[in-house]
């Protein structure tokens, strides 16, 4: 499916959405039923809604593209009466003028994101994109940090940032976290991020937890100079983020995470206000947004709103990945989290490969996105290196420099001994 | 689907979720893996996960029950391999100690619909309920107002409350809007609300919408005794919500609407905490969650979320309605509302049916509900009768007392001029 990300327009005016839409009735009648129902008018013309009201308010088909892929039967149910004969599928492009409701995001999503879905005439319809007038630049401060900002504070300047992810999910307590963090600095590590299960349970409370490891990567930090960034769940009510956020900055952290699905988006648009540290988004509970191909968002669309509140780094699940997700999907949505939002203000976020990751996705990955500005997560593509997790930050960071260099992996792996002996136990 | 709703067990010390699960792998061993995923393991067993820790963290399955239906395709697309005669379906329950997250309803989303839908072997999910620990009705306020303190803000004290939308849904000025309150509430009406697009755009800001209706509900309230509430929308950033609730509360309004998936889970919570009047809970976009019957959430698991953190009227969609939604899950959804979550916090909210509503719907939708606790917004089964809004109101009002009374419309309508008319009309 095609979800190219065009970058905007610098004199749009109006609000643009475009979707894939399938129904057993005329398109282009149902793609007006859109349009008046997400503007000034309902299923039916109302007695307010004069010629003038619809000129200044109405949405506008912008475009509709029969597609023609054979349907075979409706992709979601509906209570209407559907003859499979008469399924089609179209690309639809409707746009708003922004005076409906002017560059607010929570009531972006209203319009563009509504009561859509639940159309009657409608048996499949996904977002695949929008695109904002200027005045969504003004409104928000997009990433505080990006990729320029994350480098500098990981202290990586080249090369994508080597990470993992505390494991077990859930079960350690500080202490316990704190020593695998130890191992994980020892073993040269760039980024270690909690996982999302982990916010502030008893078993294991965030600032206990903050402390603790905070301890490690300080104290590694003056030892080496390097500081390792972590990036803890602060997850939760705002007063509850703030505090988490104040305490992580005061102990020297230079990270936080935070559910995107959890939190929603008024209280990411805080957060990111609020943040003096950059944004780890996670995308946990995106299945759910996603897993069926003629419903709800793509993630060239879902990312564009997070990205504009201010998220710093968006999950991209990886190559090769152990979810349902194609490598397709995953490059697509990778690639569009490196493309600007607006020509003076990119708002570009460092995408975040995770889930199963090893040196063997390295030039895939690479190759793919045709850039090293991201994050990898490795669990067992480090933990599980024969000579340790050092050796497997080593053999993760030797993939990449071949990757970049345009060398095959078997090749530089003869004067690589990590890289050597991950692609003997990864093969 | 069976969503059959569960009064919380007061002793409950864990977390459950129910999910109706779909793969082609052994349904058991995919419960094992979503718990393992979604508590203290990963995809493999990881070497910090020791025996007491899972036993004190683990996530566990408490009912796995498999399903005859037979499964044609998968419903989800997949890059497993998957035999379609393998596919089959099964009710799983799963549940964790409270210790993994505490009573915290965003970690609580990361926790029930994180990383479970985007699982390869998984060709189905769907989160059909929860039960949460009393520790969470501890945490959270629930709705301040609910049924008891709607009916007393709107001055209505049996049946349901008889309410509409402003339409067309955006294009109107302040000036038009007020005008049509006015109208509304010479005829009689006890609420009216925003449209879900209407919020503080250019062409009718927020603070003038309120101000000039206002005027028209103050005004009307001093003549006769009765002030119709009115739900603004007032769905925004943190700071514009906290603004937009302080001038509708000192203009004496008695209600505010938010959309939900707009502002999100920590932008209601706080809206919530911070709100002197009953919050009208929309639910657009509600589509994308729950379209597919095999993806996504029910509404009586989403709704818990919503009415423990504050919401006081939520959506539910109409009979015989005009989306896609069939009239039993429509019951399901308002059932659940006034279903308790807690025995000793019941946290009822007051379903709102809308969609092509009219007198024709009364006597179902109260055979269906056994109450007439809720909020009825009609827009053309108003405005449309022919002896106008005034007409309109009281067919709607005789509709539901002949419901209530157990009296077929026709019949009641013999000396009902208004519901003779509307059935003329209706019918």
């Amino acid at each position: 499916m095609s979800t190219v990300s065009r970058v905007v327009n610098p004199s749009l005016l109006r609000i643009e959405a475009d979707y894939l839409l399938e129904t057993a009735n005329d398109p282009r009648s149902v793609a007006e039923t859109m349009a008046g129902e997400q503007s000034c008018g309902t299923f039916v013309s109302v007695p307010g809604e004069t010629p003038e009201l619809k000129a200044r308010s109405a949405a506008r088909i912008e475009r509709l593209e029969m597609l023609d892929e054979p349907v075979a039967a409706p992709s979601l149910p509906t209570t209407a009466r559907v003859g499979p004969a008469t399924l089609r599928r179209a690309l639809v492009t409707l746009s708003w003028p922004i005076e409906n409701l002017g560059p607010s995001l929570p009531n972006l999503l209203a319009t563009v994101a509504g009561n859509l879905f639940e159309l009657r005439a409608v048996t499949g319809l996904r977002l695949l994109d929008i695109r904002l007038p200027q005045a969504f630049a003004d409104a928000y401060p997009g990433p505080r940090f990006g990729v320029a900002g994350t480098r500098r504070l990981a202290g990586v300047q080249d090369g994508p940032i080597i990470g993992t992810i505390i494991k077990p999910s859930v079960g350690f307590g500080p202490d316990e976290t704190a020593a695998l963090v130890q191992t994980l600095c020892e073993g040269g590590i760039d980024f270690i991020k909690d996982d999302e299960l982990q916010g502030d349970g008893p078993h294991c409370p965030f600032d206990d937890r903050v402390r603790a490891v905070m301890r490690v990567v300080n104290d590694h930090a003056e030892r080496t100079g390097k500081k390792v960034m972590v990036a803890f769940n602060l997850t939760g009510e705002l007063d509850q983020m703030r505090r988490r956020h104040d305490l992580v900055r005061d102990l020297g952290g230079t990270c936080v995470m935070a559910s995107l699905n959890s939190v929603g988006l008024v209280g990411m648009i805080e957060l990111a206000r609020m943040s003096e540290l950059p944004i780890h988004a996670h995308r946990n509970g995106w299945g759910y947004l996603t897993r069926h191909p003629l419903l709800g968002w793509s993630y060239v669309a879902w990312q564009k709103i997070w990205r504009l509140a201010g998220a710093d780094h968006m999950h991209v699940n990886g190559l090769a990945n152990k979810f349902s997700e194609t490598n397709d999907s995953v490059v697509a949505s990778a690639r569009t989290c490196l493309t600007p939002l607006f020509p003076d203000k990119p708002c570009l976020a460092m995408p975040v490969f995770s889930s199963g990751q090893t040196v063997l996705q390295a030039p895939g990955t690479y190759a793919a996105l045709g850039s090293a500005d991201l994050i990898v997560t490795a669990g067992g593509g480090i933990m599980a290196h024969p000579d340790g997790p050092a050796a497997g930050v080593a053999a993760l960071r030797q993939a990449w420099q071949a990757a970049v260099s345009g060398i095959p992996l078997d090749r530089y792996a003869r004067d690589h001994r990590e890289l050597a002996l991950a692609l003997g136990d990864a093969a």
